[in-house]
């Protein structure tokens, strides 16, 4: 009697690394859990229609332009990108705002990521907010999964990390994980006893965004499940699987 | 009345990632646990003359047949290379057989990052033989420090990145350190509790090696301290510093 392989996770630490892995017929998960994708998933859970991540500020305005009910979003220093109308966190998307809109973003280091990304079967967007309905989502398809970490400017960062570690926890039994990064994400993970807010305040992105006053919306892309939606990338936009 | 400022310390976790890194000026520390940076740091505490990394074999051929007194060394899949003479493991260099030689090694990882390092103040070699003596040197020195991982084929590795959480776990108070990779190899050492071995067991070179029945030199290279020196490369030669 022959046993079924389970399919294989693996963890890409830095869109840097991406070329070491074999993402043909695999799930991609994109990770920027601060917080492009915590956003991305909020906005889609509260009704948008779709959200279009582009590269640059000026493809954000004009796709903003041509798209009736939309808006656009960018933020850099932690300030709305002048010529852009919102930013880049999850409680400016709130139902009675965002329901029915298009949210047509850039950020620094998701959407470079995502579009770094080629050859994958599907494109899945992962935040804390969604973690267990991207978990069970994933365990459903019998595929290869990669968690893509956004990273900071392509170096390392914990809280994507600690994401991936946090889905590789939740996975362990029904993948193979062979790779270093993933057993080093789940040290991680094991480290933090689940208390994620507490273990990231010393990480270098909770530093720097913490001196925007941005502690709430932190705290918020921390909190597993607030919004149980698979987002899935067709074509150009992401929607809700 | 001013403050000194710390000097920093970073941790780089493949060569792909070298490039965000400024070297200039600070001291760039090479860790291949295993086996190559343990195992120059074993032949020059027994006494070798020198060890001269090299990029291929051929080199290794040509250079170990021009220089008196010399060994070669390298290997591929667990065995010695066709035309070179020795192995990469440390115990192969005992005091009787590596006194007053100089080794002409190759290795896969670990040579090709100690070549790519350009306009570092110092290149240094650790590795857990030379644990505490390293981070002496280093302490002393008030230089930034870069511990830069050799990984696997760019793939991030468990073992490296863990021996840089010892040498940070040593110096967290005489260096700054604020980026993320070094508060993960620091968290990756906690969780390791000072039992590299049983900690290692599971990663993916301690696997790949064991079967070749390198157990024993595994465990040789996480025994802290057996061989308390500071190689340094001085221009194509690695010595006793």
């Amino acid at each position: 009697m022959t046993q079924k392989n389970k399919p294989g996770i693996e963890v890409c630490l830095s869109p840097a690394l991406l070329h070491l892995y074999d993402v043909k017929g695999a799930l991609v998960v994109i990770i920027d859990i601060f917080r492009a994708t915590s956003t991305i998933t909020a906005a889609l859970d509260n009704g948008a229609k779709c959200v279009i991540p582009v590269a640059s500020v000026s493809e954000c305005i004009a796709l903003g332009a041509s798209i009736p009910g939309s808006v656009t979003a960018g933020e850099r220093d932690g300030k709305v990108i002048e010529g852009l109308q919102y930013g880049n966190s999850p409680s400016e998307y709130p139902v009675e705002f965002i329901s029915g809109k298009t949210l047509v973003m850039t950020t620094t280091n998701g959407t470079r990521l995502l579009h770094m990304v080629t050859g994958a079967d599907q494109i899945v967007i992962g935040s804390f907010l969604n973690l267990n309905q991207l978990c069970g989502y994933l365990a459903s398809q019998g595929k290869n999964v990669l968690l893509a970490c956004a990273s900071w400017k392509d170096r390392f960062n914990l809280e994507d990390t600690l994401f991936a570690g946090a889905v590789i926890n939740k996975l362990q039994h029904s993948f193979d994980f062979n790779c270093d990064s993933a057993k080093a994400a789940l040290y991680l993970h094991h480290q933090s006893k689940g208390n994620y807010l507490d273990f990231l305040k010393n990480s270098s992105h909770y530093i720097r965004l913490s001196a925007y006053g941005l502690q709430d919306e932190l705290a918020y892309c921390l909190t597993p499940d607030l919004h149980p939606v698979v987002p899935v990338l067709r074509g150009r936009e992401i929607v809700k699987q």
